[in-house]
C-alpha cells in the first residue's frame, strides 16, 4: 500500500492528502469542503476528547450545550465578531421543503416557508452563548461561570483540506465569565497552558506559547493566545487559542454583575478552542513515507499482533499463545488488536499497519512457538527485537513509553534546527524561504506586519512568552523594537 | 425551592415544564424551539452517552462523523424519507453576510452568495452516510459495516418542548449495512435489544419492546423496531427506535457488493437512534412533587454532603471527616460532592439536592462528630436513618443498588396498574380515557388506526414482540385478528 504513497521529498501537500485517505482517516463528501471523519480518524479524536475533557474538568469546567443556530440579530450584537465571521457563514432561510410542481419526484424549498429572521450556522459560539449567560449571571455569586462544549460549526472557507480547514468542522469551546480582568486573563492563561500540555505530552507535538500580533486576534478579542507547532515542511500551525475577550461581549449582550461592593459591572470573559485540526497537526508532525507515525497516547490501536503461519493447525497454536498475551496487555490498559484474517498475507498487514501508524507491532511463527520468542517492531524507527514471551508485556510497556518520547524529541530537534533567529531582512527572507520558524525583532506596527507578508507570505505567529527583553532594531524598518517575534509562513 | 413546582395531579405538563428548569437541566434558547442545555442536564447525557457508547462498542460498532448538510439532490433521493422529512427541514440557501447598506451596523444575506444547490440541516443521516458507503463498500470482504455517529440534529417541529420534542436536539443514528436480509434483520433486534437494557439496567425504565405498525413507522423503513415506556400521566413515550431498511437506501444511492458467489447484490441496512428524548423520559418517570428523583446509575452527584454546623471551628472540625468518607466513596467509584458553602442554610440546600434528584444525602454536625454516626436519607422514599461513620460505605453503596432497584420496581408496579385489556370499543375508550397502555385486538388495517386515533387520540404504540397468538375480533370493527396490540395516547 505504502509504496504508492508520494513522498514528502517530491510534494509535502500531495503526500498529506494521500496519507489521510489512504490510512482511512478522513475523506471528501458530497458537501463542498465538508469531510467525513472515518471510523480511524474518529477514534484518534476521540482519544483526543477524552484527554482534554479530562483536563478541562479537573480545572474546574462543566460541559453543556448551546443551539446551532444563532438568529442574525444575536449575531451582529458584537460588531469586530460579526464582522470577522459575516464572510463565511452559513445561513438558514427556510424551514421547508416541498414537492417541486415542476419535476416530478424532486423537492423545492417552499417559499412560503421563509424564515422572518435568517440564522446562522455558528461559527463560533460567543454569541448565543452571551445571550444565554446574560439570564444566568446576576451576582458575583454567579461567577465565575466556567463551561465548555463540544460541538460543530461552519465556516464556509473557501479552499479547504482535510482536518487543516473544512468548512464544518468539530471543536471545543470553552466560554468562562468572570468577576475581574485579571482572574478572566489567568484563565485564558491557563487555558493556553492546558492546551500546550496536551499537544506536548499527548501528541508528541512541541509548541511555542504567546500572544497574537493585534491583526491576527480573534474577532473581538482584546487578546489571543496562542499554540504555535512546526509542521515537517517549514510551516507553521496555530494548534489552539484561548481569547480574553474583555467586557466586550458582556456590554454587547449587557451582561452585569451585582459585585460584593453592590456595583453593577459588566462581566469579563475569555473563550478557547482547539479543533479536529489537531489531527493535521498530528499527522503532520509525525508521519513519514511509509505512512502515518502515531504518538502511542492517542493511538487508537497501540499494539498489533500479526501471525505467521501456514495452515489451520499452527494458527490455532498461535491463537491459543497470543490470546494471553493480548490478555495480559490489555491487563494494562494498552490496546492492542490481534490479526487473524486469512485473507491477507503477513506482508500486506505489515504494510497496512505501517501506513495506519500503528506504533508496536508484533509477529509471531511457529517457530517462535518453539523458541517462547516473538518478535517486536517499532513504527517510528523500524528497530526490531526477538524477546522471550513471558518478557514481552514489559518491554512493550517500556518500548511504548520510549515511542512517545522519541516522536517527541525528534520533533524538539526538528523544531531547533528549523528556527533561525536574523538581524536583518536579507537573511529574515532567506530563512522564510528556507521554511521554518524565524526570530526577529519587529517594530510593533500592523503596516510593517502587512508589509512582511506582503515579501514574504510570512505572518507573525505569536509573540512569545518567553521573549526577552533585549534592545533590538526592526528587521524591516530599523527602528526600535524591545522584544523579537516568531515569524513562519503558516497553515 | 420545591414549594414553588406545581403539582403533578394539578398540571402533569406545567410540572414538567417548571421541573426542567429550576432543577438547571436545559431552558428554551433565543432560537424557536432549539433548547440549551445546561451543565447539570448534560452532565446526564454524558452519562447516559458514555453507557450507550460502550454498549455499541461491545456490539462491534465504531463511531464516525458524516457531514451536518445534505445536499438537496442526496436528500431526495429516497423518496419515502425525503417525503417522510421534507415539512420540517432548515435549509441553508446562502453562505455569506454582508453589510446592510440601509442600516448602520447590521448585517443581511449577501444575495450574490446563493448556493447553486440548497443544503438541507441534516433531520437524519441515512442519505448522506449512503452516498458515503457507496464509496466503501465493494465486496461481501467490506460487509458488515457497523457504523454510530454521535451528531446534532433538527427538525422544525412546530411545538417543542424541552427534551422531548426539539428543532435541534442531540442523538446518535446507528447504520450498518450487510450481506443479507437477514443478517440486518439481527442486527436491527439487537439494537432494539441494546436500548431495552440501558432504558431498564441504566434509567431504570421499564420497557416494552415492539414492532411499529405500517404508519407509525420511519419514513423509508420496512419494520420500526421500538421501545416504548409509560409516563406518570398514562401518556406513552417511544423511547428508541431501531430500524429494518431493507434495501430501500442501496436502491437509491446504487449500493452493491461482490457476493461470495461473484454476484452483484443490493446491501441490507439498519439504522437505529437514541436522542436527548430519553433525558425527558427519565425525568418524566420517576420524578416527584418535590423534584427530579434520578436512578443512581445516571445521577451526575450520586452523593451530597451536608455539614451542620456553627462557626469555622465546627466546620473544619466536620470537614476533616468528610474528607475521609468522601475519599473511600470516590475510591469505590461513587461521585460526591461535599457541599460547604456558607452562604447557603442546611435546609436551603437539603431543598435544592432534593430538586435536583441527588439519590443520596448525608448529614453530619456537631453532635455526629461526637458519637462517631452521621444521618443518610434516600430520595425516592425520604427515608433516614443514622449510621456508624465506619459503615457509611458500605451502607451508602448497598443503598445506591437499592435505590436503582426500588424506581425499576415502582415504575413496573405503576405500568401494570396502568395497562388494561380490553375486548370491546366501549371498554376501550374507557380505558384511554384513563391513561396508560391498552391491549386490545386490531384488524391490521391502517383505515381502523385512523378511526381509533381520531376517536380517541390513541395510537398503537406497538405490536409487543411477546403477543400471543390468540383468537380475537378487532375492538373496533370486530374483524379477526391473532395478536393484541398496544395502544396509547403518546408524547
Amino acid at each position: 500500500m505504502s509504496k504508492h504513497l508520494t513522498k514528502r521529498a517530491e510534494d509535502y501537500s500531495k503526500w498529506y492528502n494521500e496519507l489521510v485517505v489512504k490510512a482511512d482517516l478522513a475523506e471528501n463528501s458530497a458537501v463542498r469542503g465538508c469531510m467525513v471523519i472515518k471510523p480511524y480518524g474518529f477514534a484518534i479524536w476521540e482519544k483526543m476528547q477524552a484527554e482534554l475533557d479530562r483536563m478541562f474538568k479537573e480545572t474546574g469546567h462543566q460541559n453543556a450545550y448551546f443551539p446551532l443556530f444563532v438568529p442574525k440579530s444575536l449575531f451582529e450584537a458584537e460588531e469586530k465578531n460579526a464582522e470577522g465571521f459575516a464572510k463565511e457563514c452559513a445561513v438558514v432561510t427556510h424551514y421547508r421543503l416541498q414537492n417541486d410542481p415542476n419535476r416530478e419526484g424532486k423537492l423545492r424549498v417552499d417559499p412560503e416557508a421563509k424564515l422572518e429572521e435568517e440564522l446562522v450556522v455558528r461559527p463560533t459560539s460567543e454569541a448565543i452563548i452571551w445571550n444565554t449567560y446574560k439570564g444566568w449571571i446576576q451576582s458575583y455569586r454567579d461567577l465565575p461561570l466556567l463551561i465548555n462544549q463540544w460541538a460543530n460549526v461552519v465556516r464556509w472557507e473557501m479552499r479547504t483540506r482535510l482536518f487543516l480547514r473544512t468548512a464544518e468542522f468539530l471543536w471545543q469551546e470553552g466560554h468562562t465569565a468572570h468577576a475581574t480582568k485579571s482572574e478572566a486573563v489567568v484563565e485564558a492563561k491557563q487555558m493556553q497552558d492546558v492546551y500546550a500540555e496536551f499537544a506536548e505530552n499527548f501528541m508528541a507535538m512541541p509548541v511555542i506559547k504567546g500572544v497574537k500580533s493585534d491583526s491576527e486576534r480573534f474577532a473581538g478579542a482584546e487578546d489571543t493566545y496562542t499554540i504555535e507547532a512546526l509542521m515537517q515542511d517549514g510551516k507553521a500551525l496555530q494548534a489552539g487559542t484561548s481569547h480574553f475577550l474583555g467586557q466586550n461581549f458582556a456590554e454587547a449582550f449587557d451582561v452585569k454583575f451585582t459585585s460584593k461592593e453592590g456595583k453593577q459591572e459588566y462581566v469579563w470573559a475569555t473563550s478557547w478552542g482547539v479543533s479536529t485540526r489537531l489531527i493535521g497537526g498530528l499527522i503532520m508532525t509525525h508521519s513519514d513515507d511509509k505512512g502515518l507515525v502515531l504518538p502511542p497516547k492517542l493511538a487508537p490501536i497501540q499494539v498489533v499482533i500479526v501471525p505467521i503461519y501456514k495452515g489451520e493447525e499452527q494458527l490455532e497454536a498461535i491463537s491459543k499463545k497470543v490470546d494471553e498475551i493480548v490478555k495480559e496487555l490489555r491487563k494494562k490498559g494498552i490496546s492492542v488488536k490481534f490479526d487473524n484474517r486469512d485473507t491477507f498475507r503477513p506482508g500486506a498487514k505489515f504494510a497496512e499497519y505501517e501506513l495506519k501508524g500503528v506504533p508496536v507491532r508484533i509477529a509471531i511463527g511457529n517457530r517462535d512457538l518453539e523458541n517462547g520468542t516473538l518478535e517486536i517492531a517499532r513504527r517510528d524507527t523500524f528497530e526490531k527485537q526477538t524477546v522471550n514471551q513471558n518478557d514481552a508485556v514489559v518491554v512493550i510497556e517500556h518500548l511504548l513509553e520510549e515511542i512517545q518520547n522519541n516522536l517527541f524529541q525528534k520533533a524538539i530537534d526538528y523544531r531547533k534546527e528549523n528556527t533561525t533567529v536574523v538581524d536583518d531582512f536579507a537573511a529574515f527572507k532567506k530563512a522564510i524561504k528556507r521554511g521554518g520558524f524565524v526570530s526577529a525583532h519587529w517594530d510593533g506596527t500592523e503596516e510593517t506586519e502587512d508589509r512582511i507578508k506582503e515579501y514574504t507570505k510570512a505572518t507573525i505567529r505569536c509573540i512569545p512568552n518567553d521573549a526577552k527583553e533585549e534592545v533590538g532594531a526592526c528587521v524591516l524598518t530599523g527602528k526600535p523594537s524591545t522584544k523579537r517575534v516568531l515569524f513562519a509562513k503558516a497553515y
